[in-house]
């Protein structure tokens, strides 16, 4: 069997290497991919911003010399230009001789993973304007961050600006930009997003949602300063363009491959395209919303790692299935730590689902053990159904790791009054005897 | 309707203020406690000793006063002597001034709690010899703790013998006797358990298992020196012994109440005792394993707590059932963290439960981001039934937290082939893109 890779991207390259293992010489497998490097890790990037660490090499979870041992070969400087579905080849331009070669397939993967969008005044050609989805972005950004003093606009209050804030505010007056009303607004409701953007605030950065850009002053290919629609005027010497991902599927515009409307690959359980012998998973194909059973786009290395394992059981013959998402991430903003997972109230408002909420806050642990911090959690759910929605933890030292509670339930749709009197650790370290999630668990339960 | 609770500890009370919210004056609540306090958390004990604060008036939740606001009068240093449960009375002793007073009850709620055990051959009567379970315990131990540079014994290695050894430390050379061959045992398994002991001597405790003393040496009522078996000499300057609780309930013997063989009281799902209007919960009474059904003795506030709720919804006449327990539990042991919960592997061998072991090793976030510390899974399971029979997590900051994940799964016995693709939360700061629970998880599902 002769195995594609199109794009060396975490999916693809798990699935690989799960193959290879099982199948050894009766499997043939190359990759191909345009950067310079496989398997980046890109949510190492604003760390490595923040000089967590300074090798930008530990953002590669695996060289193509490492590949190579596992007998797998990755091209890198390559890029797929066009695919033939029906006599199963590809062309391939080698970016460094522009030469065009031919490869051809049993089965294709496609692992092209996703890039930074961009806003359309404000071009990643402009001499100070960054993004932050690649090595080379990163060790640009990091210059930037290192002079110091520097006035940074971040655009985009999502994960990786925030976390690209959190990294450079230490040398850098901050400015951060977000379009919609709230922070992450797609992933936080109202309570959590007002605790974050306080916690920004509190260490200095400069929050202003509801961000209209109305004009942009561009000096010598520089932005100088970005003018909003309230009149407000952001002087800067540097731009963060951060306002999320899109599919990296060009190539497959026009194409026989069924793409959503934003050019995402469309895949099935299985992760199976609408081709035979083609597949896709990770950050260029959607999934699936194991709740609404909605098809989602879910950028995030920990569902293209578990697809990968899946898409290796698929190929080789076992009758297998991704089991989805639910949408579960988690987050640190200086001190500030947000953990969620399910459906916003947002989301079930828009859809019309019945629900209830409840916030809470409370103490992390006991009193008199120091370093007691708050937490709050809100959580929407079905009181007809008996079922957890959604839930969101805001917090300090790992507490929020609590939200481990829920994704079970919610994963498995459990009904909430069977885990009213749960069992959970307790001791004054780590929590009060009766913890907020047992709180909450009674509530929910009907104590 | 009255109620008179005897002992007014963390379960009793806990209903007690339910109750009180609800009937408001349709019920008449009165405690009695021999202690001169009511409501202690006596989790705090090892904290105060530590002088992780010193107000020792902080390990009361609510003062008498404090109930009398709430229409709750409790009478401290009164010891219920007999029950006559016939013709629904008690006899009540006034420590103070040795008078005895009758009393009359609707219901009867027993929630003395536990006491701590005694050794034969090191008697609390001795001078230098200490138990912590009460207030004036921790007091007197806490004296001895600043005294500084003492050798002190520690006999016991569960989870107050650990926290005392913990937090008395820093001040004094700490040797911990384990009559066993490994320290809690009937919690950990062994590799927990080596974990557990190497960071003990990693932080200069002398550990020592298998101690069987063999001869105690006293002088002028002091206790000097402690010989094992195998010839080793213990001198000491004082000793706290520490090897667990038994239920207060000497004033039941020989009475219509059930009790167990060491004297805790059977209770069904409703706190229910053998008698009609009788109930009880907490340390004082044993309660049940969800996943054996077997009565077990679980003296943890976060029990008695949830089973006050219950009570009082049962005493006033709600279907209610106590939900049971798993056994879980988390501890703080200098830099280390145990958190588990179900069943151990010595539990499941004795019993013979079909059951498969997993043993895994990680790192708890990713290497690039600081801080990144081991992290320990161990986790027993049965393949024909296909559920999480028990778990063990041991690590650094809260990552043992990650037990909130498995909690779910033991207490609805779910088929951890439904978690195989479980969204866990991930960011760099956190964990890594495939964790440990991810991999266990995988693992577990034949990924």
């Amino acid at each position: 069997m002769k195995i594609v890779i199109i794009g060396a991207a975490t999916g693809g390259m798990t699935a690989a290497a799960k193959i290879k293992r099982s199948l050894k010489e009766k499997v043939k497998i190359t990759a191909y991919q345009k950067l310079a490097y496989p398997s980046l890790g890109a949510c190492g990037l604003p760390y490595f911003v923040g000089d967590n660490f300074s090798d930008s090499n530990k953002l590669i979870a695996r060289t193509v010399e490492e590949f190579d041992k596992s007998d797998i070969k990755v091209h890198v400087n390559h890029e797929v230009v066009k695919v033939d579905f029906v006599s199963k080849k590809i062309v391939v331009k080698n970016l460094e001789t522009n030469k065009e070669i031919e490869d051809y397939y049993d089965k294709l993967i496609i692992s092209t993973g996703a890039k930074a969008r961009e806003l359309p005044n404000i071009k990643y050609s402009l001499k100070n304007v960054y993004k932050l989805n690649q090595i080379e972005d990163a060790v640009a950004l990091k210059a930037v961050n290192e002079k110091k003093n520097q006035n940074i606009t971040v655009i985009g209050g999502g994960f990786i600006g925030l976390e690209a804030v959190e990294n450079m505010q230490k040398n850098n007056n901050i400015t951060l930009l977000e379009a919609t009303p709230r922070l992450s607004q797609k992933v936080y409701d109202a309570e959590i997003g007002d605790l974050l953007k306080q916690e920004l605030i509190d260490n200095k950065v400069n929050v202003i949602t509801d961000a209209r850009i109305k004009n942009v002053v561009i000096e010598n290919d520089e932005v100088k300063k970005i003018i909003l629609e309230d009149g407000t005027e952001v002087k800067t010497d540097a731009v963060l363009v951060a306002i999320g991902v899109v599919p990296n599927t060009e190539f497959l515009k026009g194409t026989l491959v069924k793409l959503n409307e934003f050019g995402a690959v469309i895949v099935n359980e299985k992760l199976e395209t609408n081709i035979k012998d083609v597949y896709s998973l990770g950050d260029c194909a959607l999934t699936f919303d194991r709740v609404t059973k909605q098809q989602v786009h879910v950028p995030l290395a920990t569902i293209a790692s578990k697809q990968g394992k899946v898409l290796a059981n698929v190929i080789m013959g076992k009758n297998d299935a991704f089991q989805g998402s639910i949408g579960t991430s988690i987050i640190q903003v200086f001190e500030g730590q947000i953990a969620r997972t399910g459906l916003t109230e947002d989301y079930v408002v828009a859809n019309k689902i019945p629900y209830k909420k409840l916030f809470l806050n409370g103490v992390d642990h006991t009193h008199y053990v120091q370093g007691a911090k708050p937490i709050y959690v809100k959580v929407i759910y079905n009181p007809e159904t008996k079922m957890i929605l959604g839930a969101q933890i805001y917090g300090y030292n790992n507490s929020v790791l609590r939200i481990n509670s829920i994704v079970p339930l919610i994963w498995n749709q459990t009904n909430y009054q069977t885990v009213r009197d749960l069992d959970l650790p307790y001791s004054p370290p780590f929590a009060k005897s009766f913890d907020i999630m047992n709180v909450l668990f009674g509530m929910l339960g009907g104590e």
